[in-house]
């Protein structure tokens, strides 16, 4: 059974705002065991809202609208749904106190943007808003069942859930499942090519990927006689995806990337510390986005030469004889940083981010790391492809993917 | 002339990724002068693809679809737009001479994967690209022009600014002028509420509002007769913009924020070095994200009281007596690594970002400030709203205003 979302605003067309609102609706209509295989995003327009209406509730089973129920002159969407469902628009007494209670408990006076807003399709049912002054409705197309939310998505999000997902649920076909597996190590092309072959043995299956570099996301999405059966399907067919991957899977579902890294740091009971050059507090800011971050002391943000000597104690004749892009230079950040913090555990990156600053030797994306840890120093090095901020993102991600292993006890991937 | 948006991919309609690509093309289109009315976003779907295309290639006078251009079995768009084409797929060798060097530029060998983005729909015009492997290409439909780009955010926007637009801005009405103002300091209803009354006496200009917290960008939108009414429209209208917004307004068009406190620091002479607690390392990313970063000298992210200590040389006793969450701390981390790091000015920023922490007298949200500079030590405090990394960037865009302020000799802004 396919459902839609229409969103309504000349806002959205114009793309002065990005919408949110259909995502959520998505993950939320997805969850809840639908397949939504149309999202569309309108102006402020009679005639094109009549037109998305009738087309939608022809082809779909559940339609979901968000928008244009304000009080304004360009909330139009109350008026073409009437129109959509050969039906006039009539005020709700009841939508009307409503509105009026609300407005009058905030010390407000109706004015007439207000009382437009009780003007609902005769014969719709009413959906009253909690945490705001615009009532939601459904009205019937055909077979179809097409509600009406607000834009706003504090009040869509709470009437969504509060009185469109009770109508709904009974209906959804609950019949798929998915898994969503979080990789670091592989490009794209190459995930997808040692997962060949698994659509064709496990029968229900499709393999969905996404990339957000440079992670990939493996979504294992399967869909059977039930929910049951279907998340059976999905398991073993995700079993297989994290056996061909091994350790390049890091996580599943919401977990991420760096959550897993201090997962992994606070497990073994070390305390970090950080030396970063060219990543500038990337990977600092990385770790301490989220909460519980407190196995990390601190850290060191070394730009210049002379912060790595004066903060971090790195050798004025190691910066001379090898340069601050070096493997030597990467180690004594790493041990100096662990010395100065008291930690377990010191980490650096040193190279060159680009745009300029590379040599034949030391091109642009060079990038010296390493880990100065109880068991010893080991220090890595890489080319990095792309530009600045890749270059940036992919050095932090190589750290903390050694700080990972080294934490776990796994072994280094050959790169 | 009106055109369409049409994102393909499962992880849109399943509610995985928020499409931020058609609020993205969408404000281009609307800048370059351009009526998008529709946005469609569909599965990774042939029949649903092949029946979105011809819809809209009937309806509308251009098409850019993005998405399902990748190396994966579920990236069908190729496929779909051949068909929907009534062409067959053939392998384009100069795309896959493109993809080859790229891959094998980057120390990879050619896949499987990799050759099938070089399969294209039999005629079509090829969209080199220049920061990804998958290229993009243009087909007509009827009198239409479809254009495919990748979805990869950066791909996509490249081959748009690069390629795209250069072909279609010949037929775009070209009556229109926008004038793009960037803000940081008042909420998004203030901003609104400072320009009210402005459509009324500028005919032809509308007002936009686009928030990226915590700025707010307001887009100066003219039509006229032709572009250089609609220029002189739009610059006249920004001009008044300005003079109500002060100072609010920080730059114009792409400026960014960081880029322009970085230019106002260099632009004095000054060498910069940071003390980051609670904003742990965002400060020093914001700034490092961006080239000609070297008036940063370095910092310290010091989120144990023991690398304040250690690192920076701030006072036990003052950690014992006021709390490291203080203007007294703020003032000697600022002064510390300044003096560490022997710089003409010591930023320093120590908070609790929460979500935990937070006592009766210093809640969550509470962060204090100092920028140490050669005329003395400027603290401040505030208790900022929101979860951890909304108090995290609203801190980390308030202490590099005061810093911002401080280098150009501007009044600071009453909170």
């Amino acid at each position: 059974m396919t459902a839609a979302i229409l969103s309504i605003g000349t806002e959205l067309t114009r793309g002065e705002i990005v919408n949110t609102n259909a995502a959520w609706l998505s993950a939320e209509l997805t969850a809840a065991g639908f397949t939504v295989d149309v999202i569309d995003a309108i102006p402020d327009d009679v005639d094109q809202i009549v037109a998305a209406l009738r087309t939608l509730a022809q082809t779909r089973r559940l339609v979901v609208v968000t928008g244009g129920l304000g009080p304004t002159t360009d909330d139009l969407t109350a008026a073409a749904a009437a129109k959509a469902a050969g039906v006039s628009l009539v005020r709700d007494e009841s939508a009307l106190l409503a509105i009026r209670r609300r407005v009058e408990s905030r010390g407000k006076t109706m004015n007439a943007g207000h009382e437009k807003q009780a003007d609902l399709p005769a014969g719709a049912d009413v959906l009253s808003n909690s945490v705001g002054s615009a009532p939601g409705f459904s009205i019937p197309l055909g077979d179809t069942p097409l509600f009406f939310l607000p834009g706003v998505p504090r009040e869509m999000k709470r009437m969504f859930t509060d009185q469109v997902l009770p109508r709904i649920r009974p209906s959804a076909p609950n019949n798929t499942f998915q898994v969503r597996l979080r990789t670091y190590g592989l490009g794209e092309s190459l995930v997808g090519q040692a997962l060949a072959g698994i659509e064709g043995t496990h029968a229900g299956v499709t393999l969905g990927y996404r990339v957000h570099f440079p992670e990939v996301d493996v979504k294992v999405h399967a869909r059977g006689a039930n929910r049951e059966v279907a998340r059976d399907l999905a398991i073993r067919a995700s079993t297989e995806v994290k056996a061909r991957l091994g350790d390049v899977v890091y996580g599943e579902g919401d977990e991420a990337f760096t959550e897993m890294v201090g997962r992994a740091v606070r497990s073994r009971g070390y305390r970090l510390a950080l030396a970063e050059s060219c990543t500038g507090g990337l990977i600092a800011h990385m770790l301490t986005r989220y909460p519980a971050s407190d196995y990390l002391v601190g850290g060191a943000v070394v730009y210049a030469n002379s912060a790595k000597t004066r903060l971090l104690g790195v050798s004025e004749d190691t910066l001379r004889w090898h340069g601050a892009v070096s493997a030597e230079v990467a180690a004594e950040m790493a041990e100096g940083v662990r010395r100065v913090c008291e930690t377990d555990v010191g980490v650096s990156v040193t190279g060159i981010a680009g745009p300029t600053g590379g040599t034949a030797e030391k091109p642009v994306g060079l990038v010296y790391w390493a880990v100065a840890h109880p068991g010893g120093t080991v220090v890595r090095s890489k080319v990095f492809q792309g530009e600045r901020e890749e270059v940036q993102i992919a050095a932090a991600y190589a750290v903390l993917d050694l700080l990972r292993r080294i934490a776990l006890g796994l072994p280094e991937r050959a790169q």
